[in-house]
Formats: structure tokens, sequence, C-alpha cells
């Protein structure tokens, strides 16, 4: 996968992006925020809180996958013209490995774009440290797609 | 899919997913509850909350996932003994359309019970009033293989 | 789910979909032929065959997931006017254990009918003997996407 | 993904692998070959045939699946040691545009290598031409899970 292969339609996606992703609360209570946004690709940085945690105490599974549901969403929204809108038709997720660090990168990259459709890979990492802040271990891995709409219907 | 098939390993399967429910506190933040337990099925309530929206203020799709996660692996730690878990390995999700309503009931059923894995199925409806209660139209299906695990591991 | 729930939009959906089930030359290959047809759902048998098999002498996962691929794909066509068909856009599958039957069927049912895309779940079923011919155990679980086109494009 | 990364745990693991795809059927009836075996990494070509078409003429999805499943079956199984096999659990494909070429290579890579399960990304291309034999567009992505077995049980 090449990310410069993917042309942006909206020169300015980057900046709407950042607005939509501002307007998704669900990502504040996660406490997730955009890492990076380059075309076909965003990544999202989130952090363990002991509120989103399932039994053992770790980050929930469903957390990890509502943040790479997001980065792939908006690696679709990337190349598209700025009166168009991206909904998730589907995904498939598998968890890797228990999601047992502090801070995670939720990474989408789109594989095809086609005019009806956009598939996108996602890839969720471990970030061992803050110093670092480079890619740990995968703890997931998605498969989506999504689908271009116009957002006044 | 008859949902009397399935025998519990442990009689006390309902109060043990209730209790691990409870340490969940991903499903507190999500708003979300038991609704019922049964061999092999396991139902969950949860709501539209401002703090869980996407960019349009409806609920994210992420939390209709992670509920239904929760309902497929409860459904499948149904028929474990009791020294016995379970950990989704993976999971592939339609949503058919956005989460527009204010409630809504997670769905899991237990497709086929093998000794190293378990596969459910998964529906989130609409709950459309406080009064009957009853299922709404769908918003999302789910197909999961969750894994038996011994918990010491 | 309910099979009557659904309406065809060409009142000859049934031959339809017999002439493009007789163009698919892999469903020859894969001897398998047309069990039923309505609204919503189609069924279609398949057989053992010492040319599909896997290295233990079973039938292939390949070959359910293409007969479970057709019967999804054509369970959406069901619900298409005449002048349109669907793809594939994907699908998810779990084998939940060998396919060492002599004989499967193979059930698609539509979940959700949308104008842009159609949700359709499958199951296959071995088929226990040729007298009762009717659903053994489900040897897989599908979930898939079908998207209508326009066949001139 | 960096293809070294992974060790093999039998010596022998590409002549057992060349081994056991010369007893699936299921392959030479789809006319795939294997073009490359390296750990954690299968490739296998297949071609299009007249009795694997769909209904316009092109070749089966289901074909492309059942190729691809293969390749991401032994892609885990360069990782087993020698008393073991490999089952597919599930898979998701999605099925990016008609599969149009004359040939194909179906690349398998593993993504994670867990003790109890193997998942395994695929990626079907079009092969442009029997000169350059080089990958073309991609026409499948594929996210599989795989899970080693005791052949004796």
């Amino acid at each position: 996968m090449n990310k410069t292969e993917f042309e942006p339609a909206d020169p300015n996606f980057d900046r709407r992006i950042r607005e939509s992703f501002r307007r998704q609360q669900a990502m504040a209570t996660f406490h997730a925020a955009i890492h990076s946004v380059a075309p076909g690709s965003v990544e999202i940085d989130f952090e363990h809180h002991e509120s989103l945690t399932q039994q053992h105490g770790f980050l929930h599974g469903g957390v990890v996958a509502s943040v790479l549901d997001s980065a792939c969403g908006y690696s679709a929204l990337t190349l598209m013209p700025a009166d168009r809108e991206v909904v998730t038709v589907e995904y498939k997720i598998n968890l890797l490995r228990p999601a047992t660090a502090r801070a995670f990168r939720a990474v989408g990259q789109v594989v095809s774009a086609g005019k009806r459709l956009v598939v996108v890979s996602g890839t969720a990492y471990a970030l061992l440290d803050s110093v670092s802040a480079g890619p740990g271990k995968a703890v997931a891995s998605m498969l989506a797609t999504m689908m271009p709409v116009d957002p006044g219907t």
C-alpha cells in the first residue's frame, strides 16, 4: 500500500475531518485525539481509562473497535469532495491480544476507493511509551467498508 | 435457532454473568443494563446519551458494536463451566441504519458451541417506546467468534 | 425473520433468477442446483464431489462459501426490479465444522433491503439423506453485503 | 508487516505445504498452483477458466475466495510444527472489483501468530501479463482466522 497514491478531492480535507471529529462526542468520551491526517490515511490516538474497561480492568475491545471504525471512516473521508460524507457499512475486526497498554494508536488506510464504496484496512497498536510514541504490538486488525453519502439525505 | 437446545454447564450461570457484567465499567459508561439471561442467549439494553454520539448527534456505531460484542460474549459464557471465561476472537458487524432511536436492545444468540470456539450471532434493535419495550427495527447485525479461556492464563 | 415481509419488485423474479443461475458455469462445476426461490430467500443444493475436495477428502470450504455467496446474492436479487442486478460487496463466513456430508443446502435470507445495499444472512446445512432431504447440522454461517447495480455499467 | 519476522517451527515446511496442496483436488479444479512459500506467507496463482465463471463470464468470486482462503491457511501452516495442521475458522472478504483478468495471484501474509489462533491477511491481484507476472490491481482483500489442530482429532 502506498499512502501517496490517493488524491484528495477537497483541498481542505484536513480541516474538514478535524471539525467532524470534534463533533463526535463519543471520541471525547473515549479520550481519543487525531494524531495525523493524510490522503487515504487517518491516525487516532486513544488512552486507557477506568470508565472504559472490561471485566479484567483492560480497555474494552469495543472501544478499540469504535476508534478504529472512526479512523477507517475518516481515512475514506479524506478522499471525498467537500459536499460528501461517509457512513460505515460494515467492518470485521480481529482482537489480536488484550489491550493491556495505557495508550494506543488506530491507523486507517484506504485499500480501494470506488465511486460507490471505499474499502479501508485498520490496525490498532499499543503505544509503548510517551517518549518514543512509536507503534508497539498490534492489538486489533480491521477490514471495513465505507459508503459516500450526501449529508442532506 | 432454538434457544432451548443449549445446556448450561454451570447452574449458576445467570449470577456469574451479572457479576462479570457489573465489572465492565465500559457498560456503565454506555448506559447498558442486562435485560435477560438464558442458556445461549443474553440481551442487553442501552440508551442514547449525548456523550456517546457521532458527528450528527446519533449514537456512535462503535457503542452499538461494543454492547453487541458484550451480548454475544455473555451468550457464549452462559454455556461455559464455572472456571472458564470467554474472549472475543473477532466479529463482523453490519450497521443497517443510523441509530436514531433513544433506546436499544442487543440480542446475542449462540449458533454453534464447539469445545474450542463458540460462534454467536447478534442483532441490535431500536426499542420504540418504554411502554411496549418490544423490538423495533434492527440497526445492526453481528456474527462473532468467541474463545473459551482459562482465566488464570 | 419473516420470509413473507419482503415484496418482489419484479413479478418474474423466479424465472429471472433461474436463468441467471444457469449462466453461472461455476455452479455446474460445483454440482449446485436451485432448490427454492421465494421473495428474500433462495436455497441452493450442492454435493460432495472428488474434484472439489481439500487435503482430507472433504468438500473444500471455498466451495461451501461460493454456493452460499450465490444463495445470498440471489436472495437479494429476488427483491430487485427487472433491470437491476446485484454484485457481492463482501461477506464474512464462519466454517462451523468440516463439510463431511455428501450433500448440502445453502439458504440465503435477506436481513435488510436498503436502496443502495442489501444485507443477507446465509446458512449451509448438511443434508442427512436423500429421503428426508431435511436440514441437518449447520456447516457454515455467512453475513453478506450485496449491492444493486445497473447491468449496463 | 515484515515477512522475515516469523520463524518456521518445521524446517521442512516448504515440502509439507506443497504436498498438502497437491492433495487439495479443488485447487486443480480451480487451475491453481503455488507460486511461492516463505515463513508466514504463501502465494498461489490461479486462472480464468470457462468452467469457473459467474453469469457475466468473469471468474466467480467464490473461486477467488477459495484460493485466497487456501493461501491464508498455508501461510499459517508455514509456522506450524510438523505434527500440526490448520483449519479455517472464519474469514471476511471484500470483492474490490470484477475478476475480469485472465490470471491472478493470491497472497497470504500472517498478521499475528498466537498459540491457539493465527490471523492472516490476504490479497488477490490480477496478473497483468505472463511476461511481467507482476501484481496488478487488487481484486479482493481478506482477513482470516486459522486454528492449529492435531490432525488425529
